[in-house]
């Protein structure tokens, strides 16, 4: 397992995100301010295009500059202001998640032995917590 | 802007990644030890299937739920390990990302003012760190 590689793919990954995002927040900024300009960079910021956050910059750079150079300055404050707040959501999100999958999982189990006849008490004596789905 | 939404959003796209990063190490510790659960696995997680981590999972609980206990397991260790080091990473290679695309622009611009007769050094005024760009 090859920590260092994931965490540079998913350091990749963020960042074209917030991009992403950046490009998002200045869309509906336009839309309220100049139309025109919206829905050309609607237009520009295709699906495909926009995949790679990198490419797309530097797309945009050579098309509209002035563009270029805001949705570089969104993207870094989006940058400054969300990233430190991820890695409590994300490690708390998934292991709430992964604890939700347990349980929904013990339950089908359990419901399954309704209609066996030899009780097994063993299947559930792994998860303490879950002392409820004895009733 | 909504920097708690964008949070939100983010942090659910970082989620996925993590699964389908999860998933991507199990495959190649199957392919060594288990060719025909590899296999399988690789042919479970299609790409339309795994954009959404929360719903490739609840799908895998059905079908094998050792493997997507497996998943579970694998993505939680990935998020503890590696997410801390997100922000640093992701905030550090905007801002060198967004100085290079600067950069790069002004040069740009320097090359098309050399057959302008009149020189312009204001241009460059606001970016004591690019001198270099005079020669």
């Amino acid at each position: 397992m090859d920590l260092k590689q994931v965490a540079k793919d998913t350091a990749k990954v963020l960042s074209s995100y917030l991009t992403y995002q950046a490009v998002r927040i200045i869309l509906a900024q336009l839309v309220e301010t100049d139309p025109p300009r919206a829905y050309w960079l609607s237009n520009f910021s295709g699906k495909d295009r926009i995949q790679d956050g990198e490419a797309y910059l530097q797309a945009l750079l050579k098309e509209k500059p002035d563009m270029a150079f805001r949705v570089m300055t969104v993207r870094q404050h989006l940058a400054e202001e969300v990233t430190s707040f991820l890695p409590e959501i994300v490690q708390a999100s998934i292991q709430q998640a992964n604890i939700e999958y347990r349980r929904e999982h013990l339950e089908r189990i359990t419901q399954l032995n309704i209609s066996d006849p030899i009780p097994r008490p063993e299947q559930q004596a792994d998860e303490p917590n879950l002392d409820n789905l004895d009733r």
